[in-house]
């Protein structure tokens, strides 16, 4: 994109962040061929908040929705979901989740986000996984953003056929298919 | 059991930890039909040290034989491994593992511990998970103790099939059996 004045850039950039409210500093600076400094100083003026208020934002009214689980158990933050249909978590690759040699992110957070998300969508009291079957596309670094999309398939009873992929900057790093079953609360108390 | 004296009950109580280190206190006073109190005067006169105690002393010894991952990177206390053969790690299903509301453990840390389990046992500079599939048999509730067995099964290049079983006193809870790819060190930063 050519460079443009700020009066455009900075009507743009408001387009852009309506469209998708989680594109980063760096990345909008890429976008627009500007500095980082340069995108903080038009938020500013803009009066938008950081990427993550945003997020926090939007993942406020996302939870309210959800009953299977607390959603404070969600791994990731809940940023869209229509109970038994679908739903979209992000999760940010931090120093936490990653191998400390390698810095890759461990395959079980990437599982976690995802779980979390199939089971977060069931419109039930309680969930449980029943089997997943998943697949790693890629080896995930910190610092990169998962963004998970689950999507109900199919539902046979109390089973949900639910699919996810995980993907970085529209890559797909993960796929994976999970049987979840609903649970009634009373059920879920064991006897004794 | 019938009630056994005080010296056969010690005799029998030193066998049976030689056999299996991992018994708990209340396991052992049920199966000698005396208090829990009683097995730890028994195990005060013996000089045996509590569960936890023996866990850690034979998981330190089993964690330094562990190359493809940090052994405080491993989900569960590493007992036992391996290299390129088989491992067993122990989990305490502990408060922090759990759903708040049904106090059954989340599926993705039995995933964790059976998936870290399958790494460790790698023998390599580092090691990544290609695929898995898993099956949950029944939930799993606090204070429940996770025996995750692995054994790997085939060989193909520095491709490694792992199936891992975890178990619950004897009873299946989980099985899974995961793809895992041996990486060399240098092929673990990536470019740029």
């Amino acid at each position: 994109m050519k460079r443009l004045t700020k009066a455009e850039r900075q009507e743009n950039l408001k387009e852009r962040l309506d469209e998708d409210p989680f594109l980063i500093d760096r990345e909008l600076a890429e976008l627009f061929n500007v500095s980082i400094q340069t995108i903080r100083l038009d938020r500013l003026e803009l009066g938008i908040p950081e990427v993550r208020e945003r997020i926090k934002s939007v993942a406020r009214q996302a939870s309210s929705k959800v009953k299977s689980v607390q959603s404070e158990e969600i791994i990731g933050e809940l940023i869209d979901i229509q109970l038994n249909d679908g739903g979209i978590s992000i999760l940010e690759s931090t120093e936490e989740l990653v191998l400390e040699k390698s810095k890759i992110v461990r395959g079980h957070h990437i599982f976690a986000q995802a779980n979390s998300l199939a089971v977060a969508i069931i419109d039930a009291d309680a969930a449980l996984t029943g089997s997943a079957e998943v697949r790693y596309n890629r080896p995930v670094y910190v610092g990169e953003r998962l963004v998970a999309k689950a999507k109900v398939e199919k539902i046979k009873g109390n089973r949900f056929y639910v699919k996810v992929e995980t993907k970085i900057n529209g890559e797909s790093v993960f796929k994976g298919e999970f049987i979840i079953f609903s649970v009634k609360d009373d059920l879920m108390n064991r006897e004794g």
